[in-house]
């Protein structure tokens, strides 16, 4: 019986996405078609275009799929200029200069944000950040389905989603943009996605994208997250009351699953391995830079310092999971823990 | 009933690539993450690389996932000065100078073929190429399962495969490349396939793609695409025993389900949407460039003028089709083409 705490790095497929996509399995055109059997899957594309927008609160933007928010973010910081933090994930920092200024909790300044491309949540510590108004892009994919927005009120220009974090399939996302802002296509040809991003699309991830997106979005607004919160709380009461326990981000807003834990000196691999082994599945910094064995960019932005960084691990909740799974993976974590302490005290 | 005969546009998902993304959405974890649950995603990934490596002769060689031949073909062909002929399909001509010689058959030359990239097999008429050795990259997505080639035999560089046109499903393909070959992501972050495209990748995608490939292969060994071939070449002796007919290509070897229908005159489009009125599926060029009322770029290259060009439909039979579903087509098309023939006589 194994217990899955790395909701951040993936989530399993909700049932919705999974019915979806079973239905779309028997779609049979080229959404390019023109024939009845293109027009089908054309408007079995487009229903769920409007879905996602409905869930993201982007009605009227435009809504461009991708194969994730690492296409998406090329596709809008590639070759600009623009400037982020630290703190941003990989398939974002790859493109941009990395000088913002980064505070203790992890709080990103933008003095330009026009130029700027900011997180709205990160995927390590869950700190969220306040969106200074007129940003040019923003990475959504940790906070959709997570903490109640609306792309329409956040004052951004573009912003980068992916379905694999809330219940749908992996490799399908959107670039979610103002109607009517350029973006150049770096995937063309065929003239799909009124020519800004070729090939034929993705209709079975698109499908189970949009049943996901719906679902999770009622359950935010039905405040199952609310839940989430206060039993990783509870989690976090327990682990703060053991010695030389540290929790990055603790004084931001943060994401309601999220718990980003450092012991300085006990390797987060290690961790990893024997939680892995006990039946929990963990990880150390994000999961894109797993089995690469170097400290977390994010955490020492924020001021840790290798020996803290390289300790972390990411504990991230699912919604569906009760207070006994969480009190396990505690007692598990805590009597590895102690005997770490015991070898090292 | 309708009657798919669309064949190259996009193919129904095989029974193999359903059962495979069913089960496969069981799979909880993200490949890139080291717990056991993205070991399992991870294992079977890797597997699924390896099933369409064997499928596409290319043992050894490196799979790239990417979201399909598009994608594929902008990884290698973006900003290289590469050549090609205007035959190919647009996601590869939108990178290339269109300068290669084609014959009145739809034959290319390469007098410099590591800077080019020819298809092994065109979408609208079939014609099959013979690629020069040393050839820098060929677009393999309508040969791949109907013709039986080796990646490691062709002699070429780079090949760009799509899962949709041999009944995977859409918006999963992979680069193919020799060991070792250079390639420089587009897509980066995250690390994913060797640093050579980021991103999560799409497992669901890539499983029933494989399955595809597998059961494909399959196919194409038991020879069942010869009976295609004999269902085809029946057909378009009907059709050619009318006046005014003409099949592009026909006096080059071609894909065993494909027709390029031309009756100067009559517009490919309404044609198009006769047939699928009395339930048949097929089309005027690509399916990517349905929709815009233009002559084939392919058919002009070939030395028809505009008004035969326009007049072209494609037929691409499907392998599971019986004689008596491509007599219907042709009793509706000929009687289409009859009344036709009465009001411009």
């Amino acid at each position: 019986m194994r217990t899955y705490l790395d909701w951040n790095a993936t989530t399993p497929l909700r049932e919705e996405a999974k019915a979806a996509m079973r239905e779309g399995m028997e779609i049979v055109g080229n959404p390019s078609s023109v024939h009845s059997e293109g027009r089908a899957a054309k408007m079995a594309m487009e229903r769920a275009r409007e879905q996602i927008a409905a869930a993201l609160g982007a009605e009227g933007a435009d809504v461009i799929f991708t194969s994730g928010t690492t296409e998406a973010a090329a596709m809008v910081l590639a070759g600009r200029g623009i400037h982020c933090a630290p703190v941003e994930h990989s398939a974002i920092k790859v493109w941009c200069e990395q000088d913002l200024a980064v505070d203790g909790d992890g709080i990103v300044t933008a003095p330009a944000p026009a130029q700027a491309s900011l997180q709205l949540a990160n995927n390590e510590t869950g700190v969220i950040q306040t969106l200074p108004e007129g940003l040019g892009s923003s990475d959504l994919t940790q906070a959709f389905g997570k903490v109640p927005f609306a792309f329409n009120w956040l004052g951004i220009t573009a912003g980068f989603v992916s379905a694999h974090k809330l219940g749908g399939p992996k490799g399908i996302g959107a670039l979610v943009v103002r109607r009517g802002t350029d973006v150049e296509a770096i995937i063309r040809g065929g003239g799909q996605e009124q020519g800004r991003r070729g090939g034929t699309e993705n209709l079975l991830g698109i499908l189970g994208f949009a049943a996901a997106a719906t679902a999770a979005q009622k359950e935010l607004e039905a405040g199952l997250w609310d839940e989430v919160a206060a039993r990783r709380d509870a989690l976090e009461e327990r682990l703060l009351s053991l010695p030389g326990t540290i929790i990055a981000g603790k004084g931001a807003r943060r994401l309601p699953n999220t718990t980003c834990l450092l012991t300085s000196g006990w390797k987060g691999e290690t961790q990893v391995m024997q939680m892995d082994l006990a039946g929990f599945a963990i990880s150390a910094g994000s999961a894109c830079s797993s089995g690469k064995v170097r400290a977390s960019g994010v955490l020492q932005a924020m001021g840790f310092d290798d020996k803290a960084a390289q300790s972390a691990i990411r504990i991230s909740i699912s919604p569906a999971m009760g207070d006994d799974q969480v009190n396990r993976f505690a007692d598990a974590w805590e009597s590895a823990y102690g005997r770490w302490r015991e070898r090292n005290g």
